[in-house]
């Protein structure tokens, strides 16, 4: 379970995405969320847009691994793809705020790795969202006085990614990646290999 | 401080060197030794080549990180280097056994990183302590011997890589040390850092 954060703006959909391009063993856990859709975001892919009853009522029935409230709107994580995913084997990438990273930690530490991902400076948290052009100024004013907030959730992750560069950003997050994989505990069949191996000698 | 142990002929020697030829930033740790000097070997840069009752007279002194015996010989980490590199904010590479390992481990926790170089298979490894030719056949089949318990300490480690090929397996422990560098502890300035970009927001 592969986690990045960061505050609106500061790169961490645009890395997801290019991560799952370039690891075809990756598998993305689409949120859902009432907030509303972005043009050109796809029901299902972006997420899966859902009302505040269904909301409430998948709230009810546990269908959550995680959920949170964010900019008056609600995120959550279906917890039937994640566990089909990593019941194969597969490892899974959470797109996801501090909030949801904090409930995924209490129920998986062994098996969770998080990375924050930091802009480089204010302006340019303020430059990207402008540039997105997907909010209102008072929206883009409100996002940045929040990141003033997130930012200091960056203490409860293990990794830390400035994200100056976007290509080296993505190499950085793809090096975290590769080298929690050859963690000893992550490496499946290594007791058996070493079995063999001892019994050859 | 990252430590690279194997079984004696797996190759952590030449992946060590490689590592360092790579990366100038990273310090050595050159162990001390009683056992003979192999042809080829420089003191001060291979090993410290001291006899058994200077190596004794370090003990006595406080001189060791870490030592241990190991096919009849000691072997030692000489303190003062050591703590001068990390005073000064280096890196610290460790070219050393299992024995070793568990005592750095007892002192620096929080600072080791440890990644543990299996063979491919019983017969590449006796391939390669034949290929290396500096032993007699019979320290070979002793040290195949100790192999055989030496591996059993995988477990103990971070990380493990198996070492198939050898430019793979260098590429390997350097992604361990990039993404090892990223983990949020070890990034220095990063708290300043954020509070300055929470003063800008």
């Amino acid at each position: 379970m592969f986690v990045l954060s960061s505050p609106s703006g500061a790169g961490k959909t645009s890395i997801t995405r290019a991560l799952l391009k370039q690891n075809d063993d990756l598998t993305i856990s689409v949120s859902a969320t009432t907030r509303p859709r972005r043009p050109g975001e796809v029901n299902g892919q972006d997420y899966y847009f859902v009302d505040k009853d269904r909301f409430s009522e998948m709230i009810a029935q546990g269908a959550f691994l995680e959920h949170a409230e964010a900019f008056g709107n609600f995120y959550g994580t279906p917890r039937e793809p994640v566990e089909a995913a990593l019941a194969q084997g597969r490892d899974v990438v959470f797109d996801i705020e501090w909030q949801g990273t904090q409930q995924l930690a209490e129920i998986a530490r062994e098996d969770l790795v998080t990375v924050f991902i930091l802009p480089p400076s204010a302006q340019a948290l303020a430059d990207r969202l402008h540039k997105r052009a997907q909010d209102s100024e008072e929206t883009i004013q409100y996002r940045l006085s929040k990141a003033a907030d997130e930012i200091t959730h960056y203490s409860e992750y293990d990794y830390v990614v400035i994200n100056q560069d976007f290509d080296e950003s993505l190499a950085r997050v793809q090096t975290i990646l590769d080298a929690e994989r050859l963690k000893r505990h992550r490496l499946t069949g290594l007791s058996g290999f070493v079995r063999g191996l001892k019994d050859g000698l």
